[in-house]
């Protein structure tokens, strides 16, 4: 392969080459870390709304990027989100990440995952954040919604927190049933309904928000002492999965990234509310690295709030570029 | 080709499909109108400046992208400088268009160019300029710069002003003298290099700046009734091709994007010298569709301010991708 080869894998290339797994999860764990380190570029996401578009029902596109120190590139990321997508029977989400040299700065690879890689790296900082923040012994496991992010969440917990029982709620309890079947065929844990939210969160060491709410569905007095909550669904502005009262009552709140929570995050209700103030948080990467303290006792009460990341993207499409050169998947173009 | 095919092709695809030519002036010129129409959106331009990369070299990344009514698709371009590739025979700009479905906002195309769709997009907006603001009769046009865009700008302002003789200045006239033998023989068009500047300026309908300088090149005193210059080098803060008395000295000034102008263009420069105020400018596309005034009589003086928008890369890339779907160029991946 010459240097100016270029790499092209399609969405079923990358699902083939790079699963969800410890390996996943252990380079976005090096990219939370790498965003502590001098050098570190991430600037704000990019985001054009179009009105128009969609044959009218509109779409949006965000773009993220993150130059990691330590990394052989960085990835530069699109995601699209459009509204008429499903009277077309396409899915309304979909994108890709170009892969470029930390030397030279040209095109090393354009990974066409519509989106795959973004399900992969966000359920993996999942398990980098409960890995980090939950108790040591966790029984329970409470998922609460029943979209792709709850199975993908539970398999990642399940990784770092192995032998737990899963209890997943959603509003409609026939989709909290067939994603707490999904779970046990993909984990074997066992993974069942839950109906009660607030007895579920009250029974679970963690619970993971895995929603596109814009009110919240979980409440600050479900919580009890030793659990860990992962916020993940909040990535846009008016989005919200937790009471503001949950991050007064968290012993430590975590946010990946202070700055980017603050606007789009369960930060900003919180910050609206004045439930908490100020954006100078301890940053997932800081307690990684040991610069901030973590949990410090099993019956604190920790909150990480995940908005998703450049690094994170930076990270998952090397680790790809890597697995799809080792495996000689792709195509491979001279350009 | 299903509606899921994804055409991928290289800067040699690229290069052989999409010439310079009157198609790309025109469908420059559709983007510039475009931007004055409802539903238009372009984002700021996203900038990476990555102090530690190219292996200490320094890079950094621009993206930009435009979502235009009535195109098919929408461009998102990357495109780098490496300051430490020339140490390993590469060149310092580097990038790539992808192109997404204004329609799905699925991937349509990776355009590997390397940034020949940008020079390619910037020669066609000094046609587009030079058709809309320089006077009807243009005896000698003069280029202030010998690199690449100096060439290009040459053969697309004689396209538009066919006929006339071509000046050509630099700092070292070696290069001026090479760059306007390689104009004359892409074009036949009579070019020679010219030692005084000034007089080059004084003898010339058209004058284009070319250049990347920091510091002006054009005094606005060398100016003669019945010129128009386009200054398309300046994209960047800090950069400078115009004494800043040429804005207040030209009957027109005329903006591709004032908002754009105001911090990367010469506009910039004027601005903090006070030669002008404010940023209320006619804009390019707003002369095209009659919506403000152009030229009104052969002696004016007219200054086109070019700093390139997403608006021309949605535009170049919309027509480089039909052009190779007609000649069935580049490679096309199910995905």
């Amino acid at each position: 392969m010459s240097a100016h080869d270029i790499v092209i894998a399609t969405e079923g290339d990358l699902r083939a080459a790079v699963p969800l797994d410890m390996a996943a999860v252990e380079v976005t764990e090096r990219a939370f870390r790498a965003l502590t380190q001098p050098g570190v570029e991430m600037p704000p996401i990019l985001s054009m709304h179009m009105a128009d578009a969609g044959n009218g029902a509109g779409g949006e596109m965000d773009v993220k990027t993150a130059y990691l120190p330590g990394f052989d590139g960085f990835a530069l990321k699109i995601s699209t989100g459009f509204f008429g997508n499903a009277a077309l029977g396409l899915p309304s989400l979909s994108g890709m990440i170009t892969v470029l040299s930390a030397q030279t700065g040209r095109v090393q690879a354009a990974l066409l995952d519509n989106g795959y890689l973004t399900d992969l790296r966000t359920a993996a900082a999942g398990a980098v954040a409960a890995r980090a923040l939950a108790p040591n012994r966790v029984e329970v496991i409470t998922i609460l919604g029943t979209g792709l992010q709850a199975r993908l969440q539970a398999r990642a917990a399940l990784m770092v927190r192995p032998g737990a029982r899963v209890l997943v709620w959603g509003r409609n309890p026939n989709k909290a049933a067939a994603c707490a079947a999904d779970i046990a065929a993909a984990t074997g844990a066992r993974a069942e309904a839950a109906t009660i939210p607030a007895a579920a969160v009250a029974a679970a060491q963690l619970v993971i928000t895995t929603t596109p709410s814009r009110a919240p569905i979980l409440i600050a007095d479900w919580l009890t002492p030793g659990t860990h909550v992962t916020a993940m669904g909040s990535d846009a502005p008016g989005k919200q999965e937790l009471d503001p009262a949950c991050l007064a009552r968290a012993d430590l709140y975590v946010p990946d990234r202070a700055s980017q929570c603050a606007t789009l995050g369960e930060l900003r209700a919180a910050l609206e509310a004045g439930t908490v103030t100020g954006t100078d948080w301890p940053e997932l990467g800081q307690v990684l690295e040991g610069a901030a303290r973590g949990r410090t006792a099993p019956d604190q009460i920790t909150l990480c709030d995940l908005t998703g990341t450049g690094a994170q993207d930076t990270a998952i499409a090397s680790h790809a570029l890597a697995a799809l050169r080792i495996n000689g998947a792709g195509y491979t173009i001279p350009a």
